[in-house]
């Protein structure tokens, strides 16, 4: 259960970073101001960039932790430039370097319960992290990176697997 | 290896054919032609929503046959309807119903060598199925949903996971 969630959401939050830190790069390279890229959505009712990294980490501290039986420690949510979203992901990586595999002994079979949107959610844990954390945390970490995409940032795969 | 993988390449193809059912209902209520949401991209030099699909399965069958020690089935990557794209799904998912926990014994730390484009990778099964083969199928199940939702089809996470 570690090796299936801890080294993964950190990488990914790793590859993040880097997707962000190329943005950020292109904004100044084209005189774009910061806030053009960090509020920018897909769809008018989509969730902001900002947002998807913030909801990113959420997953990556929330799964773990409620694996583990650790209280899911709480953000404030006020992220408002490249450099807070990038404390919030190094934030998020010095949590997760925290655990270690003893932490997950038998959360595979433990029920884990809570509310996700209007839904209640009770299941193993296995299926927990498996059908409902990571695609959640691969949602916000893909569409972040599409939403920069689509606002013309020079990023291919590979940045987004985690090369610089 | 089997939980982590066949499972949920399994269930998450189920959910993008639900996702791709909705967008043609939306297609044909909005009169719109089917096409212009199968061709659709998110940028210029991003892949159509056909092409999010192929790839999709793509990982979807070549991981577990590559841990597996099967060859992997090559698809025609000849799609052009959304009655196509389900069949591919279909294939896809009867195929990951042939495997059994059995298949996957000792695949965790075989070491898997294959060209990902441009690169050479060579690493442990584990390794190679959690940040090669997972990433890449998450980056373009998500990216085939934000497409549409980019194009205005009324789609939300709880679909992305899999609820009709």
């Amino acid at each position: 259960m570690y090796d299936v969630s801890v080294p993964v959401f950190s990488e990914r939050l790793k590859a993040l970073g880097i997707v962000l830190a190329k943005a950020e790069a292109n904004a100044v390279e084209r005189k774009i101001d910061p806030q053009t890229f960090l509020t920018a959505r897909l769809a008018p009712d989509m969730l902001t960039l900002t947002s998807q990294v913030q909801i990113a980490t959420d997953s990556a501290k929330g799964a773990p932790c409620r694996l583990a039986g650790r209280e899911v420690p709480r953000y404030e949510d006020n992220e408002t430039t490249f450099a807070e979203l990038h404390a919030r992901l190094a934030k998020t990586r010095d949590l997760l370097a925290t655990f270690t595999p003893a932490d997950f002994e038998g959360s595979d079979e433990r029920t884990i319960a809570m509310k996700l949107g209007s839904y209640d959610i009770q299941m193993p844990g296995l299926r927990y992290l498996l059908d409902v954390a990571m695609p959640n945390f691969y949602f916000h970490v893909t569409t972040a990176y599409a939403i920069l995409r689509h606002n013309g940032v020079p990023l291919g795969k590979a940045n987004f697997l985690g090369r610089e």
